[in-house]
């Protein structure tokens, strides 16, 4: 017998069971931005507000979104969001809210903020978990009636419960109870949870500023515990053009993910298999691509074994194709994102620069840049960053974001922006926006994006050509200065240079004498020299 | 009609639909650690051996695990791990390989190096989207036969999908083939992935070192792509402690899982379900808490309402419990440590400290700090860091690691050690240790522990302790230099001191002579002061 066996053991097998995603979620929630009470409810609020800004957009609705917060017992808040977008249908409110991995964007190629249909249901679980509460919810569609629903997670098995299903009169008592808008369709949610509602960088009001800034279009409204009520107006009725769906593009696809794809389709042989389900695809480079493998353009594709789509996987490669199209993609723009930025900062000086898109790993993105200098903004040594991912603010692990090394890698003391270490200082905000189908997050949390080269490289050029920008206006507002303390300094001196002039003036040398004045003025001259 | 409302719009239900935990995994396979080839297939390597030296622990068996790798085309590799564990039952291998959230360690509160049931079936997945490839399992229980499955994953169902199934012969070619080694019970996984193998600090063969270094019990062997093959000697027979499993402690317990706790127990009264459901509950105990929430300590668990269980979890912290046991808890202990360290560092001193256990959110803990200084590790300036959870080396996000917080934390430079900034200098080896029924990662991939508040402070104490153990040592050390420079310096000034010492010979003054010389060799005496 090996070494150190003892008699009688066991099969591994007996403990081994299933985990519910929930379950599992639950244990490690810290993963998804419930740390801890103060945390916790920036998420709830940020899971739900995506999703109302996304609803909206989707369907082409300028977002109107209220957060309303209570406290109503020690570290325990009742939160609620509404917003007037196209409401959800009745047999899809259980799962949307009660059910982990459950959602409409995931296995879509298109910029949302929402990606992985787990956010809001977190959000219900975390609830349920620190209150024991359900949630609920009410969502209307135009013309349709309002439904209720009051709903749990049954963790164990990550499924919906549903305590109460009814339809409610929106004039009724409650519906829209003690509230003082109404929207004739949208969705409102209203869940409690532990939370401490907080004030400065870590906040919900922070949070909001931030995506007010960034989506300058939407009307966002909070009340706080106290009973403050702060608005963060829209300053602009345009919206942001509406990204389309993309298929996956032939570079930077996976193996595993080709083989299925040959399972699942219905076309009829390998070339239309290949123009159908992938972008960028024509019948020119379909027959190309096969020709490369050497594979057979009219053989049905479940006749295709893995190692032949491997090969036309391989000689894709070597196929000229087109980079993915980047209407999936719906950056802010310039003019909107300075409209954002001078809202909320009131800056003397704002500059911004919307990058072309571009690829990584298959995955078109888009990087959006703008600095915001002097004004309203106070010089508190170090510059302040408000990063965006698809239009959603990251406010936390902000040394692990790409944005932030993209910041360090740009000379900023060559746009005359002094430096301490690599990190510029004065009166300035950075704001960066990668804007992608697919955000590489470093956590399900979504709190900073991943330190890829060609999204840093993106990021860099754009804050180098806002930089230069600013540089260029703090040159000439320096120059302008210098101006401003000589015309000074002549005019202390004027006594002094005022025989010089008249002398000149008496000879009726007018304009030898305005030249004088203006040489004074603009040069390095001394009017002592005069 | 509000603002911006299309008309024709349809309900956001049609897109919906649920994302299997595999699909979702698939895709967002960085936050498992396989964000590029050189990385996953380290962590490939973790996750198998991770689950063979937790199975062998659980049965008593002294580890033994063989790792070969060969390159089998430009970038993938062929990966086998092989234990000699207690073995799976048939019914399990396909769950265990070929499917995401199943395991036998989430649903219990007891240290292992698998906590989430992901790791291993996450590798497989790996394999199948970047090679195309199912994995091979051969496992074998003591006097049973060997079966051996190729599986691979539904990924859109999350379900194992068997390709073989069958019993082979231990003696047949195909067990264990070309292999020189041969087990009668255990487990062998191969599968073929992308992978780059280098060598470095990111690479298989530093993290099967520093899994030596921990884990001394067990023998490891490597074999590189090129033949090379390296061993990690057994330098102990000796197993830690099994840990077992505990309950959880009403003091850190979410409301949510009480109430799901009560929804379940078959307990008939409040009071023994407190005590049967919980640790350090006895009678006395629970009849306390029942009293200080004002409900009868007989009623029946399942007529407790939510605010009546939150009011028991209230009273709760009222009464004064014993933190929980901490035998849930396997620290390898001071002297298996100081010989991991010994054996592959072989530094001229080591310090191992293993803290008393303590509790964290509920959740026990415990600390083990080991200092290597001097002979062959070469000072490279900075120290190294070997970081472990449960035993399980860390490579990867190290800034973000509490781990790392708390060596910067701690004043060296009292200890005799330089400092650059608040990290050490020096010939220095600094291994932590945290060993918890749940560690709390800062991501799937189990890279980096949080940063808590509690577990910094054990660490910091624990560093302290050693460190000024090391800082005495190198004070002696320093002080047995300068003498031996003395003793130098004295030899060398022999000639002038020789008359004066020759004069206290003369009067046969021996004593006086050598009192006379070892303060010379002690204080701060000048030889020429003779």
């Amino acid at each position: 017998m090996p070494n150190g066996v003892e008699e009688g053991m066991e099969a591994e097998g007996g403990d081994h069971r299933e985990i519910s995603v929930a379950e599992f979620f639950e244990k490690n929630k810290h993963l998804l931005g419930f740390e801890n009470a103060q945390k916790s409810i920036i998420t709830v609020v940020k899971e739900a507000v995506d999703n109302s800004l996304d609803a909206c957009e989707q369907d082409d609705i300028l977002p109107e979104v209220h957060v309303i917060i209570d406290e109503y017992d020690d570290e325990k808040c009742r939160v609620e969001i509404r917003d007037n977008a196209i409401g959800l249908d009745r047999e899809t409110i259980p799962k949307v809210f009660g059910k982990l991995l459950y959602g409409s964007k995931f296995h879509k190629l298109q910029q949302s903020r929402g990606q992985q249909g787990i956010g809001i249901s977190a959000s219900a679980m975390y609830a349920q978990l620190t209150t024991g509460e359900p949630v609920t919810v009410y969502s209307k569609q135009e013309g349709e009636p309002c439904h209720k629903f009051v709903v749990r997670i049954d963790t164990e098995k990550n499924e919906p419960e549903i305590l109460e299903d009814e339809i409610i009169e929106p004039e009724s008592d409650e519906f829209p109870g003690d509230k003082d808008y109404f929207f004739d369709h949208g969705t409102t949610i209203e869940m409690n949870i532990e939370a401490k509602y907080t004030r400065g960088h870590h906040s919900v009001r922070n949070y909001l500023k931030h995506t007010a800034i960034m989506n300058p279009y939407a009307r966002v409204v909070l009340k706080e515990p106290d009973g403050n009520k702060i608005e963060y107006p829209r300053v602009s009725k345009e919206l942001p053009e509406k990204p389309k769906e993309i298929k996956p593009h032939l570079h930077g696809v996976e193996l595993g993910v080709v083989l299925r794809m040959v399972d699942n389709s219905n076309a009829r042989t390998v070339s239309s298999f290949l123009q159908k389900e992938f972008t960028r695809v024509g019948r020119t480079s379909a027959e190309q691509v096969c020709e490369e493998a050497e594979i057979e353009s009219g053989r049905r594709p479940n006749t295709l074994d893995k190692d032949e789509v491997e090969d036309l996987l391989k000689a894709a490669e070597n196929v000229k194709l087109q980079s993915p199209p980047t209407d999936c993609l719906s950056p802010i723009g310039e003019d909107l994102m300075e409209k954002g930025l001078t809202k909320e900062l009131n800056p003397e000086f704002t500059e911004t620069i919307t990058r072309k898109p571009t690829v990584y790993k298959g995955n078109p993105f888009q990087v959006e840049v703008g600095l915001a200098w002097g004004g309203d903004i106070e010089d508190e040594g170090s510059f302040e960053e408000l990063r965006y991912a698809n239009k959603v603010p990251l406010l936390y692990k902000k040394s692990a974001c790409v944005t932030t090394k993209a910041i360090e890698n740009v000379s900023w003391n060559r746009y005359n922006i002094s430096q301490t270490g690599n990190r510029p200082q004065g009166p300035l905000y950075i704001s960066i926006h990668i804007a992608s189908v697919w955000v590489p997050f470093t956590s399900e949390g979504k709190e900073a994006v991943a330190n890829y080269d060609p999204i840093r490289k993106e990021m860099k050029l754009a804050l180098q050509e806002a930089g230069r920008k600013l540089g260029k206006y703090l040159k000439r507002k320096e120059r302008r200065e210098i101006q401003e303390k000589k015309k000074r300094q002549l005019t202390s001196y004027a006594k002094e240079m005022a025989p010089a002039i008249a002398a000149l003036a008496d000879e009726g040398n007018e304009a030898e004498m305005e030249d004088k004045i203006q040489q004074l003025v603009q040069n390095d001259y001394n009017p002592e020299q005069l």
